[in-house]
């Protein structure tokens, strides 16, 4: 490091602007005033027609060690000038505030809030940096794996892609969104120790070559390893990789658990085929091909269509990085805040661009189920004084295009959201990294097959209820009209 | 976490194949051979000409934090059942190997050492993964980070992307190569703590929205703050926000810095032209231009040839996750190690990608400038015993078109690689991340324009010493001996 302040806490994980906009509330005494955030994505990444929502635990631990260090107030005071008064405000800051999420694993969408933030402004807006960053990419690499798994049809797939991670803490959470997504172990130890996930993997190239030979190799590793994984492209994948592993296995016969071969470069589809053929042929129609070479969902999608032989997937790059759409868009926007007399009021963010135009007030976000088929119609978001379990009929309209509707029936209204958070005291008690495969895995089931196709999936409805869209007309209106008056007091002015 | 073992340790994180490598090695009595790993990338990113090399100091730092610690073994031990007299070992393993490596900043090209590892061949491997992890990313966002600046014609640029990045370290690391790449401040606060990066930011819509009216909020933010950049774009950037910011810089005239305003939506060509009209015509000529919304060096272009009016650039998600690349794949491979005599042997691996067969034997990495003029003729790799700096007449032809070819005299031939760890230790004197800008700048000076341009560049020479060259052909020749043998003799056997 290059400067003597410990990286003792995660408070300055932050943007330099919200330190900025907490001392103006603070200056002037809004501080304090209740505000209500939301956090959400606009766009499906990949083309994906559904997203799994992942980052939650990591998010929380955040919340629970908010509260600057010594080092960070030192840091704050020193290098960048902030004043005594302020400073010592932040030293004492706790957060207090309430938290509403959608619950790990879940599958969400775009433009429906997956966390809903209640709390004094001050803070509401300090946290907001580190949620992003956290929930941005595991959020995103938890999409990416499940996009994997729905293309390889049961097979096993492993997450082989530290080396290529965008730095440490990415090859560790990025392997636990992985098996979020579906994906079954990683290569990554500390992955495996932090969080319990099944860990893969038995030898590189590298070992081939210290022992100069595949033979001698071979032999080395199933000396004091039982199941053997035999990598065969070293030199030669058929003329020597496979043809050696088949001897190594045949002379050690019972002696090893011989699970099968890994092959890491060249023609994947053409490899696996012959090579399948020469361990059916040698005996081992039981062997596994492994295969990892840069693959993602396209590359497999290809390999199947060329009939490779390939029993498991050992994915890298492509996926630790989400490689084709290497972040997500996620966003944090007001959406309420307390105004002087102590009432809430609505905000809302105008964009040129319509899907940038915030949708104001405190939301609900619920998920509309056909009790006849167990199918999910659309996610429905309600204003938080709404109550659609109650409702025997439910109109769905299209929130760009709203001539596009439908009206639902005997229907179950379930509430996406949980409260996990209650004046700043965890109120959620945190499901284990298994509960929250299976969770998932049963909130995928939910869903018809057309929105889980990799490719052109069709659009899973999102909509805003009837009060809840007309509120938001109501907003813009606002607006305009502030701005209209605005430019009419200009003129006045000339 | 879902587990109970400390994360206090960064000894596990790497791929489980090196350990189980390790154990074979170590059962195997070879694992104290000594064995010469080399790190490098083979092509270029972002078909850049060059790359800015970064990740030294954090590699250093997770070298010498080189131990398993207790629950590091307890883990190998309970969950993956590694045998006591293995985890012996490794609980009392410390790294005792050198190293060499660039400067951190350097410029480099691909197929050179970034680092060369000599050491116990169980603890160059232990350490593959990490290193890859740390070096790769670091060095592509730096990467990225100059390609931008070699755009945007001497303005400032500022690192915006922690909300975007891929999870924590990637935010701070990546805020720190961008630096390294000639980015001049960062957003995240934390990053200029732990590395004394300048930060920078002022306000978000967030604000604006909280006090409902821009004209409330600048004020707001003015009396706290005497630097102010304002945010012109929350409602309607010309209409209200650049009149407000004009009239709120009026009124309060010298009792604040009225730095300029701030774009973060819409059509930046347009917006910033409209916007620098009328800050000129309100008699703000000096107040400054910043935009930041989804930009990368391609977008600065377009931006430039419409006329943009831009004097400083934010950068988010672009930049720090190197989105049109987000992976750099440099790999680590044994080039040499001790045989059972104890004499050192060449190590190659063999594929049939021409650019993936390996350059076997210790290697240095020489920058060849000519003494006329000062500028850098290309880099040429020899074997550890050549001593180009005493030659007067030098060959240099290319390492795959190798009938491509021109001789150098009157040069300086210097060594790029520096001995940073001997015998585990640390021998080498950090620079301070000034002084890695400062001589990353000074070495960008030694290359010609043409190497340096976005698009286009021309190939920079990076050659093999003829020696080195044939020591390669030798080791490619004896591989395929060997593989004909074996064939040979599996026919005999049939």
């Amino acid at each position: 490091m290059s400067t003597n302040y410990a990286d003792d806490s995660l408070m300055l994980h932050t943007d330099l602007y919200q330190i900025n906009m907490a001392e103006s509330y603070w200056a002037d005494g809004i501080h304090e005033r209740k505000a209500v955030f939301d956090l959400y994505f606009r766009k499906l990444p990949f083309g994906n027609g559904y997203a799994i929502y992942a980052g939650l635990e990591r998010a929380l631990a955040y919340l629970n060690d908010f509260r600057f260090t010594e080092s960070d107030i030192g840091y704050l005071r020193d290098e960048l000038g902030y004043r005594e008064d302020f400073l010592a405000y932040l030293a004492d800051l706790r957060f207090t505030g309430d938290v509403y999420s959608m619950a790990e694993g879940e599958v969400v969408f775009g433009n429906e809030p997956l966390i809903r933030v209640e709390a004094p402004l001050i803070q509401a807006q300090l946290i907001e940096t580190a949620l992003l960053n956290i929930i941005n990419y595991q959020t995103l690499i938890a999409t990416k794996a499940s996009r994997i798994k729905q293309v390889v049809k049961g097979d096993v797939v492993m997450e082989f892609g530290s080396r290529r991670a965008q730095e440490l803490d990415a090859a560790i959470w990025g392997a636990r969104a992985s098996v979020i997504g579906g994906v079954e172990a990683t290569s990554n130890v500390r992955a495996g120790k932090l969080f319990g996930i099944p860990v893969a993997g038995t030898h590189a190239h590298s070992m081939v070559q210290a022992y100069e030979s595949e033979y001698e190799a071979f032999h080395a590793y199933a000396r004091r390893h039982k199941d053997c994984v035999f990598l065969v492209d070293t030199y030669d994948t058929l003329k020597i990789g496979v043809p050696t592993a088949i001897r190594v296995a045949k002379e050690l016969g019972d002696k090893i658990n011989f699970l099968g071969i890994r092959l890491d470069s060249g023609d994947i589809a053409y490899l696996s085929k012959e090579s399948r053929r020469m361990l059916d042929e040698a005996g081992f129609p039981e062997a596994k091909i492994i295969v990892s070479n840069d693959l993602d969902e396209y590359t497999i999608m290809n390999l199947h269509l060329q009939g490779a032989k390939v029993d498991q997937w050992g994915i890298g790059t492509k996926l630790i990085t989400a490689y084709d759409q290497p972040a997500l868009g996620a966003v944090y926007k007001l959406v309420s805040v307390e105004n002087s007399r102590g009432e809430m009021e609505d905000r809302i963010k105008i964009s040129s661009s319509a899907e940038k135009v915030t949708t104001p007030g405190v939301k609900k976000v619920y998920r509309i189920i056909d009790r006849e088929n167990g199918k999910s119609e659309g996610d429905y978001i309600t204003l938080a004084d709404e109550e659609p379990e109650k409702e025997q009929r439910l109109k769905l309209f299209h929130p760009v295009h709203t001539f596009i509707s439908k009206f639902v029936t005997n229907f179950d209204a379930v509430n996406l959201h949980t409260q996990v958070v209650r004046d700043g005291e965890l109120v959620y008690e945190l499901p284990t990294l298994d509960e929250i495969v299976e969770f998932s895995h049963a909130r995928l089931d939910l869903f018809w097959d057309e929105y889980k196709r990799s490719l052109n999936p069709e659009e899973y409805p999102v909509d805003l209820s009837q009060k809840c869209w007309d509120n938001k007309m109501r907003n813009i209106h606002e607006v305009r009209e502030r701005i209209h008056d605005f430019e009419l007091h200009e003129k006045e002015a000339e």
